[in-house]
């Protein structure tokens, strides 16, 4: 069991999260893997904004000492209800990372610790987030990182299940603040659940679910706040009656970039990403299409937002390798993405979604596939009406 | 050099401290031990509060989050000025600890880790308060024990000096808040400064004191705030020219007991001393005099605030044993002391403090006398009048 920040955000939640562990502990050997108070580690690092001086070692240390606290109240509330717990911290069992501070893998787990621990007592108190690298000194797995610590653990201890608890009820088939019908998802695989999270559905950090799917494991992901299932993350075997079309998705955090008249031959537009890869910038999606005088091309693609300045000021410098007409840039723009397990076999899939947003008179900008995923750019502005046609169209709402 | 939570209570006040670092860190190697931001540890101490289950084990993982804390943040400013510094935890050094949780007692310092870290680093920033028992599990030395680390490193270290930073320029002659021209005392002997200690002058953990004459070390009390000396507290032998008294001192922390009418015959006083001790409550003065009739005894002696309920249900419960003929008790006493080294082998000395206090027309409930103290009990509400006449008539103030 994981149970994120707003879980453990106060004293009266934290033994909310006691009675739900009271629930199973007969039943299962349990790990529980907690998260810092929500908005204590954004505090710490406001601390550490005023110091302006990135040390990522030093950032670990200090961003760390926040589930200490909740896994040492939490096990001292399950000491009062006569639950047995012990609290370990990541050096204590201790967690081997590497040592890119601020994002460490996790190199090994000594299993046979914690199940020295599980034999003596009912419940292991684990602190999520951190580990301890070779050298002895404190790392961080990286921002929203116990997932990946309890899916860790999960996975090389072999437990039956890993739960997710947040204060979401599932995963919903499209974000149920702009979708009124959006409906909970009983079951969805590794895959689809890695195009919803990769797209913003912030229900579940992405590593945390390559991690599940590597090792075969059954997430679920629920509310610590309601009595109810979640949505359970699984091997799509495992699914056998299984919806086309799981959900749609949307992100506004990409920016479209489009370099006019360049010469049309091979590897210009290698070149062009060459230069952005070396600097660290992601593209995603990829449009290029032959201009009117036959010469020249355009290219079109997009990146993260935050990367929007640096590419262009990289683009711009190196205008004479590249020898473009011109280059324009959009952020008004957002990326909608119909996901699901094998829609490429189904006909019919890609079709319903260019004639649902033609309907609409949406534009759409460039156009990105793959196994189970369709993807768009479209204009910002259009972003409410694309996202609750298409889930009306194929009819993933709870009153469909 | 350590440095209370005051002195790292934000980061304006922790680059305070990095300047102070940058003074002396040419001069000297240093290890700089760190309490919690001033106010930290209460916030924890009330979480745990909430829960009302002590459990000792959790209590000091989730106190000793706080100087994980202040260690990084320090570590990172002294960086950004290009001082080299690793921030330590309990653990990392190892500070080896009994099992006693919240009041560990240090057993060992891997001295050699630390002096392998000085030669590759210009300042150790450790973090103060914690350690590691044998079994791996976090101990915390009890509230106010960073001093203790500091000098059980300084000791370990055979350091030149110990400063132990706070907001407080010093060692007073009296306590400045009653006594106007309470002037600060440049050099004290330990001995001396563990009597103002124990009477309640915050400025240092008792135990540190005692650690610290143990090992002959050095220690500097002083203000991160002004540049100026502070109170030095050393050895007897280096206090050349040295006046008689050093200070006065006050406790308002102790209730007297009076049991009179006892059977005056041996062992009633030690019996009655059994019953309080065997339930660790501890005897201060104790006076006894024979009563009018020539058969019983009255018995008169302190104990702290606290225990003054226990002692009376104590006392009660056992009044067949003892056969005394009537209790009371009065909370409304203040202890006041007279300190100064070797004023025993210095005539007058009592006699001026009765004499003060008898022109004062201030009666004296009770005396107790050591080597280097002199301390009578008196009604409460005399006790600013009893403090400011005992300075001016030992010429104590800094315009005298």
């Amino acid at each position: 069991m994981k149970f994120g920040g707003t879980s453990v955000a106060d004293i009266r939640k934290i033994k909310n999260v006691a009675s739900i562990i009271n629930k199973s502990y007969k039943k299962y050997k349990l790990v529980v893997v907690l998260s810092a108070m929500a908005g204590a580690t954004n505090d710490l690092q406001k601390l550490i904004d005023q110091i302006d001086y990135p040390s990522s070692k030093e950032n670990d240390l200090v961003l760390t000492s926040g589930e200490q606290v909740t896994v040492g109240l939490l096990s001292m509330v399950l000491n009062k209800m006569k639950i047995k717990s012990i609290p370990l911290l990541g050096w204590q069992v201790p967690i081997i990372t590497d040592s890119s501070y601020e994002k460490a893998k996790i190199l090994n787990i000594n299993k046979d610790n914690i199940l020295k621990y599980l034999a003596e007592y009912d419940v292991v108190v684990l602190a999520g987030f951190q580990g301890i690298n070779t050298e002895g000194k404190i790392t961080s797995i990286g921002r929203g990182g116990s997932d990946t610590t309890a899916v860790a653990i999960a996975s090389s201890l072999k437990a039956d299940r890993c739960d997710i608890f947040s204060d979401v009820e599932g995963v919903y088939s499209s974000d149920p603040n702009i979708v009124i019908n959006a409906k909970k998802i009983d079951k969805i695989s590794y895959e689809e659940m890695l195009e919803m999270s990769s797209m913003g559905a912030k229900v579940l950090h992405t590593r945390s679910v390559e991690l599940a799917m590597k090792n075969n494991l059954t997430l679920q992901v629920l509310s610590s706040l309601t009595n109810q299932e979640g949505t359970f993350i699984v091997n799509e075997k495992k699914l056998i009656e299984k919806e086309v079309v799981s959900g749609v998705s949307y992100s506004k955090n990409e920016s479209k970039i489009t370099i006019s008249g360049i010469p049309d031959k091979p590897g210009i537009a290698a070149k062009i990403f060459r230069i952005l890869s070396r600097n660290n910038i992601n593209i995603d999606m990829i449009v290029q299409n032959i201009s009117q005088d036959g010469i020249s091309a355009n290219l079109t693609f997009t990146v993260l937002k935050k990367d929007m300045k640096i590419s262009k000021n990289l683009l711009e410098k190196n205008s004479e390798k590249i020898l473009y007409k011109q280059l324009s840039i959009n952020s008004e723009v957002a990326k909608i993405s119909v996901i699901g397990m094998g829609m490429m076999s189904q006909s019919g899939v890609a079709e319903k979604m260019f004639q649902t947003l033609a309907d609409q008179q949406i534009n759409i900008l460039a156009i990105s596939t793959s196994e189970i995923k369709i993807s768009v750019l479209i204009e910002e502005k259009y972003t409410n009406n694309a996202v609750n046609s298409l889930h009306s169209a194929y009819r993933l709402g709870f009153n469909n």
